[in-house]
């Protein structure tokens, strides 16, 4: 028996790699994949990695919910503001995975803040946050799911066993990087390749929309004393993010037991790799890892992360909840083992 | 005295070139630049490398010629097809460079066949070709120059000391790769860079535009026997062309016979440097140098050609040819290094 | 019942990718790895995106064929040269997939030319040559594989419809490109990131060693007339070969009528994958796909392809190659559908 | 008047970037330049890009003083430790700008531990520290010059106004990146471009060289209640270092107000350009600006800062600083006005 999937949004990248890993799944086939301006094209032809591998076409997203009557769960992979109008139409039971950033947030001013899109109000309360490595036992029992945004999820990997578990902390800084993929498939000037390529810079100084998402969870988790200062940078990538995260401790700790309570924290986490020295987007590009080291120096702490953001930090984090809701291996469809170089 | 110049289509990376050029060209003022979209801007916001450099604006372009009274010479960097309908209305006496190819070809049916935009008729004929090393007579002594096409220099000075001094040659196939910023600073589905900077592929199979220009060119200096096979393709770098060009030679030829044919044919060409080995993009990136190497193996030879697409062919090339028209040293503000790496 | 495996060199990137295909192919698994210079340590700290993979430990080169009595097939990727040394001693029964060029040239001649190594006399005429497409019968049958060189591979596959069902062509040109990973993993002057990164090269002029390779394969399938005009060029990405193949025809075709050629040619190759438009090695990379397309033009032919010289040119081959003598399907354990972007 | 200068160590990087600004510099002449194993070769056989610029040849470092009688002021571009034993034999009265670390520091017992290399003991008292820009008036009287090191330059030029002007501060953080060219230009692993080129990762946590130099120039100019929390990261591409400085205020202050002391404190600073939004390494590359921008939150004030490694951070300051030794304008031969893209 597989699990009937389908990809609402499926022409830019995070339909693309939710194709991309669903094709392959051995325990789902997908149904139908929508994408208003490509209906009717092949999908192989909009994403040339997948041809030979598909023969399917986009279709234009259904009216209503009589045609997705055949589905055990939609992934949307819309533009911020879109999957709200829709997910309200779905037919009962059926479940479904949210890529945007339509129900991440629990507050509505913050949400209207940083998303400038409508709130969803009291639906927003029945999704469940999908990091899946700090929410399973949520997400195997969520209907609907509201899946991480990327550098929240790679700052939230990093900084999770340090809120659980370390208890108070003085001031943190997220230094946070990523691939020009984050952008999106549409072309502008920030990813002009002619610039982009020889290009470092910083964007949305004290303003990401991702911060709050970031304080909402780790406030859950444990205690946040003081607002995290996180900051973006923009590399010349295409996949990738990297996180620096400096963190002031209350009292000195040794490298070995941090390294410790990282190891019990992730010690069923398959997904999250502490490594010695410094984690690298090379090492996690394509794949659903998170590569996570710490360094100590007396009070002060920085914890490196890395991921794939389009991967761990999107369509492969959905997959990896959708298993988890299936009772499924976590694991399943989701081996890449990256490649070297 | 300095030369009064004026730049038409100042935003783009032609534009760019020129204002980084002029605005240290000790010969040189720029009265005024327009850009239709950008006027009152300052240039320094577009072109961020010009901060600290300059403090012009940007003005719209003008109506009619009144307005460039007081400018020596205006150079054009608008799209194609738009020089055309300026240039007939500068007042006599003005010298125009026109960096697009609205007026490079000579016959009006390949014109409308490779650029679909209207053909110049008799105007063309006022036209001299700007090809400084090969042409410098004629454009010393021209008002006005159509400035080559980027592929078609690097063609040409490959193939120009073959086709002049080496008579009859058999097929010749020209296999060229083109940087990203060949098309320009508008950003474009073939310029996203988190798919171009991996990529590498062929475009426009035996249709670019700057076949005709290059064969006019050739048929001019000597003979042409056979079409010529042309084939375009892109590189993940911002800046660099790269020609390779295979010619079946119709009796065999030394080494060391060839370089010295390419020695002597250039022998008065500073920004011609024939090299060892071969060229390379990173060795030129940024200047106005084409460098030359040549290979010959019984009859087949292969010459490589590299320049800077921006520089040696567009903007370098066009201030090298107001140097011949004003009698100035071709190299006058011209002299860029390079840079090592 | 799984294919015992053994990999000797085992630290570079051919031994890299061998890991990695055939840790996750289902019908195999690796008794040994050998690096000399890694021995002890553990393969995921040299190729940390095996990190979390494989707990396998690099051990040195047995000494003699004693130690790989429990294994059905072993894979050389070792240095030109080496491997020679070692295959003679496999005890009997034993298969070899070499990724070398030690045993790929039937001349000695040739090979003592192109390789400065020693032949290995008739120990070569025992091997079988690893294109999988074309030569998928003998290697059925094969007990010892010469794995085909990354360009020649692409070469091969864009030449080989060519070669066989158009009878006699005229001059053929092959300007091929490779990826920095081409060069291996150490280190050197044409690999060091600050220069290559910015970079475009041709390097051995009508000197590769896959010039005899390609023809020696070309003449087997049929008549190849001239010599093979063959340059290489060196592309500032990690990974991808792509090819530029120009044939003069001798006759006029229609572009349906050779893709048709093509596609007749290819109706059972899984790997190939005829596009329209050009290949792009973006597309590509990490996979073992060759995309072919073919434009005509009078009796101008162009035909491009491009590979992953990791995986088409190296071990995605290899593992193919395997699956053929094992009477597996030829795409077990290799549908890796690459990443957009 | 020329100023007559020397180049001790001109096969890197740095010495490289000397010649390209001191061989078009107006007021210098090259009287040699040394490379050991270069001895004999031309220079722009080693750097290709100035091929066609110079004929100067590399020479074996001087034995004694007397050979560089001749000159006024040399500039020392070796590794760390090597200086150290050259520039007690100068001659008195000829001046010297070290580009390495070995004169850096004042404190010996941080210079052991830093560089591993002997400490120069009371010579360093005669050095001064060469940071243009702040250094001003002891530079422009000194002999001996220690060039700071590039993470030092684009840190201090970012810390500089806010360790003077505004007090006491809180924490300090400090997220550099850094292109590969700052690992010079032998070839090692983490310059290895197959795997640099998707890569980005941090390294030397809580130990990079530059700390000490950093604090030490700090304390001189204002308060530093802190130890500088200070983390370098590697960047995929050639040049360019960005800096982002975290520093927790101890009051509030606006964004006009604090834009205000550093226009104040860089007015004037030719070199420095005060920027909206962020920084770009993209808009310094090639040039000797250091480009600033500053955003403060509350009492959250991150300052970013992008230069060119091996102009504004070896070379190209080096120059400056002899500008100003000379009562040149500090400008003289640096205005190179960068490339768009």
């Amino acid at each position: 028996m597989k699990i009937k999937t389908a990809i609402i949004g499926g022409s830019g990248y995070g339909g693309s790699e939710l194709l991309r890993i669903l094709l392959l799944h051995p325990n789902t086939e997908i149904k139908f994949v929508t994408a208003n301006e490509q209906a009717g094209k092949k999908v192989c032809e909009v994403h040339r990695n997948l041809y030979g591998i598909t023969d399917l076409e986009f279709i234009s997203a259904p009216d209503n919910a009589v045609e997705v009557d055949d589905v055990d769960v939609v992934f949307f992979a819309l533009p911020h503001g879109q999957a709200l109008k829709l997910i309200p139409q779905l037919r009962r039971g059926i479940k479904a995975i949210d890529l945007s950033g339509d129900f991440r947030l629990e507050n509505g001013d913050l949400h209207n803040k940083f998303y400038k899109t409508e709130f969803s109000g009291d639906l927003q309360k029945r999704f469940v946050y999908g990091l899946s490595e700090t929410n399973k036992d949520e997400i195997k029992a969520a209907d609907l799911i509201a899946n991480p945004g990327c550098f929240a999820t790679a700052t939230l990997l990093a900084l999770s066993p340090v809120i659980k578990e370390l208890g108070n902390t003085g001031r943190i800084i997220v230094d946070a990087k990523t691939g020009s993929s984050g952008s999106g498939i549409k072309p502008a000037a920030n990813t002009h390749h002619p610039q982009r390529t020889n290009s470092f810079y910083a964007y949305k100084p004290f303003s990401h929309q991702h911060v709050p998402e970031i304080e909402q969870h780790l406030k859950k988790i444990g205690d946040l004393h003081n607002d995290l200062i996180f900051m973006t940078h923009s590399l010349p990538v295409s996949r990738g993010i990297f996180v620096s995260a400096y963190v002031e401790l209350t009292k000195e700790y040794g490298q070995e037991e941090l390294e410790n309570i990282f190891s019990e924290f992730y010690k069923d986490s398959y997904f999250v790799r502490l490594v010695k020295g410094s984690p690298d987007i090379n090492w996690v590009k394509n794949t659903n890892f998170c590569d996570i080291s710490l360094h100590v120096n007396g009070k002060e702490l920085v914890v490196f992360s890395a991921i794939d953001n389009l991967v761990k930090g999107a369509a492969g984090q959905a997959v990896q909840n959708m298993n988890l809701m299936y009772a499924l291996d976590e694991t399943t469809g989701l081996v890449f083992t990256g490649s070297n170089p």
